[in-house]
């Protein structure tokens, strides 16, 4: 049930007997000159409403922009700041627990945002409120990834080209592919900029020239189909598996023994 | 340029010349039986969408959620409290800043939204950050409103209902127009319910049992779209007339004179 | 019972028995060349004490210093910003629930200090802490006002002048009341300065040379006291309401059904 | 110059010239069976308006609640936590600076207060925005105190007692004082109820059971009169004092040498 | 027991029985030409070590920065501004609740600490997490400290020489001890530099030219014994005195009779 | 140079020439049944103050706690959340630059620290006031590590064993090295734990029943030394990096071209 298109009266079984809500996630920011900027949270909001259709569960409207400062040296990146970020995630998270929602699963499509949801899942269940847990599309099919890309890089690479493809294709200007590439960094390890083990890099822009990691020449529509159907599959099994949990059993586990005071 | 749809480099002429942004900004809340939850932000974005297609002028994807705690009680309203909302927006806004954006019109289609607004708008002018301004799209054309409507309410008549008619039909369950307006309220004006001055009323529920307030028989999808058409004429003229003004004129008049430690 | 004169032991009877307290909000800024800059705080305060004489319900000193960056182009305007006055009003009042009160009526004389003074009301109210009501003064006596004065004007008009001219004549610069309307705006209706329905002006040295508004010849100490006494006769007939209240019937209504999980 | 009783243009001198303002601050709290619970800013006010009478600087209204958990278990006790104290006196200090104020008095009279008083000095110093001083009467007067009462006590006792028998005669419960004396604590020293060096207490109820200290059967309105004069006068130098101070030495010394990366 | 040298599995006794933790706290600013930076911690963390290792105690590693912002032009003074340095003692405080801790001992070493110290532990306890209380070596042993030192001064003078001289003699430059006396300010007394009862001066470099007061050259390595000693002892009674405390007599006394809402 | 052992004058040459600081940070946590709990500090200490020692560059005291929640069900482990965490160190760094600081390594040894350094990093290099990066030590020398370690493992394992066995041998409880292995987790690797890619663990008890990771049978003392030396001379190399680099070439790169505004 994707909430935006629901009239609250339609929402009365679900309200009365489910309790998983599931919220998009995404960035509006630079994705190279052949994607959009809405890109993450595009892809974010196609996989949600999709196992959502299929488990019937509730998807919220997608948070459109999240933590990318790290893009910010390219045009039109829009971003807001992690202790930002964190809260208004929190506490939109927190309010939809006042409708008896006790797990979230944030599905994030933007790699900036993981950290901090991680951070608000702590928050959220440390205190008993709800179980509350991030899910990266491409962390969940990572064979798949290796299978049809040479280099997939980590931002506006092959994963997220194929995958515009196949939920927005007009807005891949697929003329640029190999532009995008050439301009960019097309083989990319996370660490190979690392000096003496500490990572100094801390923007896109000090890595690559366009924004773009990664070589998306291999990318296509149909790729971008089997793996949005393949990660579409994985939520789906995230979103069953989630929901049969007894709601203590994702809860902390207790103080190891023996118990504090327990011998007072 | 709606700015999720485009590419960092086709910012290129935006940002060496342009400073202005656009910012549609909703909620996701209960609208009665015959409305879906994301009323608001639909109506926002699509104003915002259409009259930036007018001018040139550039759109951020849209704020989803906003100020709806007084909604609550009704099944999936979703909300972030005020302050969080506030400082989501000052942030959001204060990084566009980054890209040379001076000036911000907030296109809003949820009152409960506007003070907040109000406020991070003077937050951003009175540091001289930008100017930024909201606009709740049915207070620019209150004339044509009375023209159509004899009992327009305030959440969930006859105008958003027509608005959506307009901009996402299948949305509006039709068959349900006659119940949203004999559940709910149908005349109300705001003062009615106070105590001797004193608005003791907090929550919508308060006032009517099913969250709505007017009478939507009235709407048609023509009257939607000549609202529509109007409110984007509004619109289009603001943007104009905002560019128009120099940035100094936008900033806060200096101190009455004497200035202070004038004479000092 | 004015607080800050009684002893403690003297209200011992108040704490075992009442629950509700008054506190009165102003502001510290400019009002015009004939009042004083005290004008809000001086009438919020004979207005609560002589309520609260009446009614024997306890008032606490006033909040002096109250939202007035809008006014404060002119000498001496003196204000805290909002998150500071919200807070600060939020702090003082759940503290004042250590001794039993569950109510408060906030006897407010300062437009700016209203949505921020219901926004606190709502923190209070929603975790169920207390049931907190901004009182206005001029908003409960409508037609007295209208029956009096041609233009009142919202700032430094007759309705203030009148009062100030009740509570604290020596502080009113008689001899300047022609000055000050001619000086001022005379003539003023909110959202005649809008742009195409956005609010674009954003301090009242934009709509007055003066900082005054409405036409305060018409004030004399005869009408400021019969206003003073209409609205606090409305003032006690709301302290006698809200102390006739249940605390139940002040909190908020609960979910609408059904009830979240219940079908679990 | 009373700020709250001046209109804003008969500031006109005092804005282009001057650059000192004074702020009084007390509390509402409980002051034992013979004094009311304003008697702190009732003092506060009273020495500034009479010190700044004779110097002619503006004064401003008091803030009338401060920092007075530790009196809470007394009925009527009125209380801000200190993180919101201090926010609320360093923003309404800030704010004031637009005006051309870059020196403040905080005049005092409640001890709680005096070290975030004392905090928010720094804060305003140490970014070179303005320098503010605590001063609270008792302190500048010790040797006169020492001379009139035997046992003076800190909260409720003979100082306190004779000041408001001289500000606000009426507001003394003489036939208590008695009372007071033998239902409180006499004799009192910091520091006698720690626990090998320790300060376990936190609570004035801990240490007296009717919240008094000190025995004030020595006061007088004379006594009072002579006191009220005194810091009337050690206020007035003080004032005359910090005027005369260029705005450089009243500003944070510079790091020692050799200046930091002055070799470089 | 010391914390950081401790496995958890060895904990198992304590958690079960034990409810007491002491955290030391110092800082890390200068100490004149003879004292090194951590002069504060490296005292509070040997008396803390040495008590606990008496008492059996859990004694936490130490906060080795602390609130010292008026010893910052000093080379080297490192230091945490106020509200940051009380959010986490507190937060680190509240944490150590989670195994079964309901009193603290913040064995500081630091004048500049201890109001903060007072205010994290009234929130503690004021809300029944936890008796915290801070003890600062040096008031503990007042006599004796008087019976060595001439000219003991409050920082940087022979007290905490001598305690250098103790628990690191290798810390100490014993050839500057006269330098350090001539450059500094021999003779100290809070309050000799208040201008008419205000405390104008806000850094040590105000008063003393190499950041030292007193007069160190009575210290000895025997004489640091000592105080060491005597201070140890002071601490022990101190925890044991805390550790046969009732809990509920460790918290906040109730409200005085009659209590709130008991007559309605 | 170490700091908390330095004097003042000390280090004017230091002041005057030098802009680079080190922080060693760890936490205070259960590492198992055979290490102490202050294995992250002590190890980031030694590691800080051994390449200080050879580079001559100034140490600060470590900070001993940081954010461990994940590994609280284990008695002592002792924490800050990561907001407060973050602000702790952010202010601590600002006030560094106070002495000319604009370069910071924090020499760090707990990766739960990690995300939250380089956080505060960022917020201290956007704004231009530092350049300060995160060093993880075993990040540095991965190769050595896979030399000597069958099943390193990421806590409490045979990395952090070995560098104990070095830095303080007698905290090793060496006995107990089969038992941590037994009933720990020798085998670990990040992401075998998730569910359809999401990482539902967020405590260590719920992989490890003694909060054991990998096998440390593997350590010695002269594995850890031979890590600890090449950990050091990484470090020794980073600093030497840092030293050399121009402070703009620290600071982030500009907005791309056009830059904003550039065309009006």
């Amino acid at each position: 049930m994707y909430l935006p298109h629901e009239t609250w009266p339609d929402l009365d079984e679900y309200v009365a007997n489910e309790s998983l809500a599931v919220v998009p996630l995404g960035s509006t920011e630079q994705h190279g000159p052949h994607l959009p900027e809405g890109t993450d949270y595009l892809i974010a909001r196609a996989l949600a409403r999709a196992a959502t259709d299929r488990t019937g569960h509730l998807c919220t409207p997608p948070v459109t922009v999240g933590v990318s400062p790290h893009h910010r040296q390219f045009h039109g990146t829009t971003w807001v700041d992690p202790p930002v970020f964190r809260d208004y995630v929190e506490n939109l998270s927190r309010n939809l627990t006042y409708h008896g929602i006790d797990r979230i699963v944030y599905v994030n499509a933007h790699g900036g945002n993981v950290v901090h949801l991680r951070e608000v899942g702590r928050r959220l269940r440390d205190d008993g409120t709800a179980f509350a847990v991030e899910w990266m599309w491409d962390e969940s099919i990572p064979d798949l990834i290796d299978e049809h890309f040479e280099r997939p890089g980590p931002h506006g690479g092959p994963k997220e080209t194929a995958m515009i493809m196949h939920v927005a294709r007009d807005l891949v200007r697929e003329g640029r592919l190999d532009a995008a590439r050439d301009g960019g960094r097309p083989e990319f390890e996370y660490g190979e900029m690392d000096v003496h083990g500490a990572r100094v890099v801390y923007d896109a822009i000090e890595n690559s020239d366009n924004g773009v990691f990664g070589d998306q020449t291999d990318a296509t529509p149909a790729v971008g189909e089997r793996l949005f159907e393949a990660a579409t599959d994985q939520l789906v099994a995230l979103l069953e598996w989630l929901d049969d949990q007894p709601f203590d059993a994702l809860l902390p586990e207790p103080h190891v023994d023996p118990q504090p005071g327990s011998g007072r």
